[in-house]
């Protein structure tokens, strides 16, 4: 039996999604209390991995396990050894097809950024900037270049479980919103390099700052070369949102 | 020179305002600051402690101490040197005769609850009773018979710093305000007793639930005596908002 779950999740104060030698991962404590219901080693995979510091409204992962009693009574004990930071918001049978990673059509994230100081009980989930003017029509008029299918290689990263995803990705979606201090990145995709939504913040939030030339990020995009100048935001400020099948 | 400091903080990872032989209070980590500032030890004075888990917008505090230079400074030297969960928002001088505790007016504090189970990102803020229907009515139907300035002694508790303060207050606004699932308690007043918001929050809500009897909390109310179905609501839904001089 396949089980596929959703869960969210403040990613604060873990080491990022994928398990790690010293554990305090989302995916270490999900195991881990699996391994208590299930009374054996239970592997889950989850949609991708999401950086420490990043987190998370509606990851999804799957697992394999025989469960005959009410799915709602599986979610409630998974969900109730977890850390706070983490909520398990449903689970579902599904057939041996699904597969969390390899299924993926298409996925939301938002990244959050803050015009000013933000307070202490923003400040986890945003990026505060300082009080700063930017240009948003500009920002989004280069974010629309940026649109369907492309070689991303200029805001790709080494490192992440990446390695084997080839640069040529889609964008359905990729605007900026104001809503007066607060500007949110939002972008829909059939799949991102690694570190692709922190940096394509950074460098159209560094246009829209007038620190850097829209063409010499146009000229990066088309050669497919990430030089100096392209930077990556912190992982505070963003949300892998949706994850669609 | 007097020194008049708005801050706010996220207090879940702290140990509650109030200085403490094992630290990680606010009170130790300004002062640990502006020792490190001015050089010597420098006392400090809230307009009262607040309990571990309690949330901030509002703090006000001050302290004396001779600085000559640009005030902002004086406010950026004192934040930048503090866990991130601190804000010192305001700093300015005031005369000799503010004193933050005892020329208090008035307090404005706010209890939110969540009518569900809230998100990683809200459940340090808000405190959630799962999916339940209220009698709001009901609740601020009740809240309002204790307006005006009464003897409180039925929604106190032992402990804290109130150990010198008289169980009259007069309570200028009690009300419980709905959206959606969000259910927030606004309330101001010339004083409370220890743990009294949260006194006030758990009780009402009990009867808005319909587990408690409104007559039983009059009765409670107008006796001055805490009788065990008062109960108190937990640290992390409140907030100090403002403090008025």
């Amino acid at each position: 039996m396949r089980w596929r779950c959703e869960c969210q999740y403040d990613g604060t104060d873990f080491q990022g999604w994928q398990s790690q030698p010293h554990g305090n991962t989302l995916q270490d404590y999900i195991e881990g209390r699996l391994a208590v219901i299930f009374g054996k080693k239970v592997r889950i995979h989850g949609s991708g991995r999401t950086d420490c510091g990043v987190h998370a409204r509606g990851q999804v992962f799957h697992f394999d396990g025989e469960w005959h009693h009410d799915t709602e009574k599986l979610r409630r004990a998974l969900h109730s050894g977890l850390p706070s930071g983490i909520q398990i918001t449903e689970i579902h049978e599904v057939d041996n097809y699904f597969h969390a990673r390899f299924s993926v059509k298409k996925k939301r994230y938002t990244y959050q950024i803050y015009l000013g100081h933000a307070s202490p009980f923003e400040k986890r989930y945003k990026w505060s900037i300082g009080h700063r003017t930017i240009d948003l029509p500009q920002m989004n008029a280069l974010a629309h270049c940026l649109l369907g299918e492309h070689d991303f290689s200029a805001f790709g990263a080494f490192g992440g479980d990446h390695k084997d995803t080839h640069p040529r990705k889609t964008l359905y979606q990729l605007t900026f919103l104001q809503d007066g201090c607060d500007v949110i990145l939002a972008t829909e995709g059939n799949g991102y390099l690694y570190k692709m939504v922190r940096t394509l913040t950074a460098t159209l939030l560094e246009v829209g700052l007038g620190k850097i030339d829209g063409n010499y990020v146009l000229d990066c995009f088309q050669k497919g070369i990430r030089r100096e100048k392209i930077t990556t935001a912190p992982p505070h400020g963003l949300f892998l949102d949706k994850v669609f099948y």
